[in-house]
């Protein structure tokens, strides 16, 4: 018997819950450094993109490409950063991070750079609702 | 007119080239620090994953997937870092990197950690014929 899917504590700490995609959980970040979002396909014991199977890493990319384009539309940001990493959070997790030159990090990858820094909760939640307009579902 | 591809003289300087496959080269990195390899999709002017057409972020998909599960059949690496960034080189180019417990920047992500260290070079050549023999073309 396949175990249930669930969000890994550590993810859920960091971030929001924005929408379901037919895949993936999409996340927000809490930290007000970056517009970050993650994707999590919802496939309990997952770890690579390669633990899926071809379908799914075909769907992977299709929400990958639709949550970029969203991202970046909205942010009118400099440049894309797409990750699959999970060395200290072992559930397969996509990181999709808007990056400005003038950001704290620039030029260098965004983690262990800087200390998350928190939203006004107002604009986290409106950038949040934003995102779920975009992306659907239809509320 | 469209531009012809060329590979970006910083990746050229950086690696060594193992294949071609249907969409990307394949290049090997010259830092023995990790088993890294990278994906750059031969298509002029492409920066982000998005500014490929969904056919090629498809074939993307199914390269990073093989290229993937080759490099973690060869090493038997504890984690994969797989990660499209291009802070610094803006030709669109995708990591795909075999991250071991012991090596010299775990659990942090690669950038910026280590200064590369140089690989012996009949260890280089032979670990890209072994790429080259299971990724093919056959030579």
């Amino acid at each position: 018997m396949s175990t249930a899917w669930s969000l890994h504590p550590q993810l859920a700490k960091d971030t929001i819950a924005v929408t379901d995609l037919p895949l993936s959980q999409l996340l927000l970040s809490k930290d007000a450094n970056y517009p970050w979002l993650i994707l999590v396909p919802r496939q309990a014991e997952a770890v690579e993109i390669v633990d899926l199977n071809p379908a799914d890493r075909a769907r992977l990319m299709t929400e990958i490409g639709q949550v970029s384009e969203t991202l970046r539309d909205i942010t009118g940001c400099d440049k894309l950063n797409v990750a699959a990493l999970g060395n200290q959070v072992p559930q397969l997790h996509v990181h999709i991070i808007a990056r400005r030159k003038s950001d704290v990090a620039w030029p260098r990858p965004v983690w262990g750079v800087a200390p998350a820094l928190d939203y006004d909760p107002k604009t986290l939640q409106t950038f949040s609702d934003t995102l779920r307009r975009r992306l659907g579902p239809a509320s």
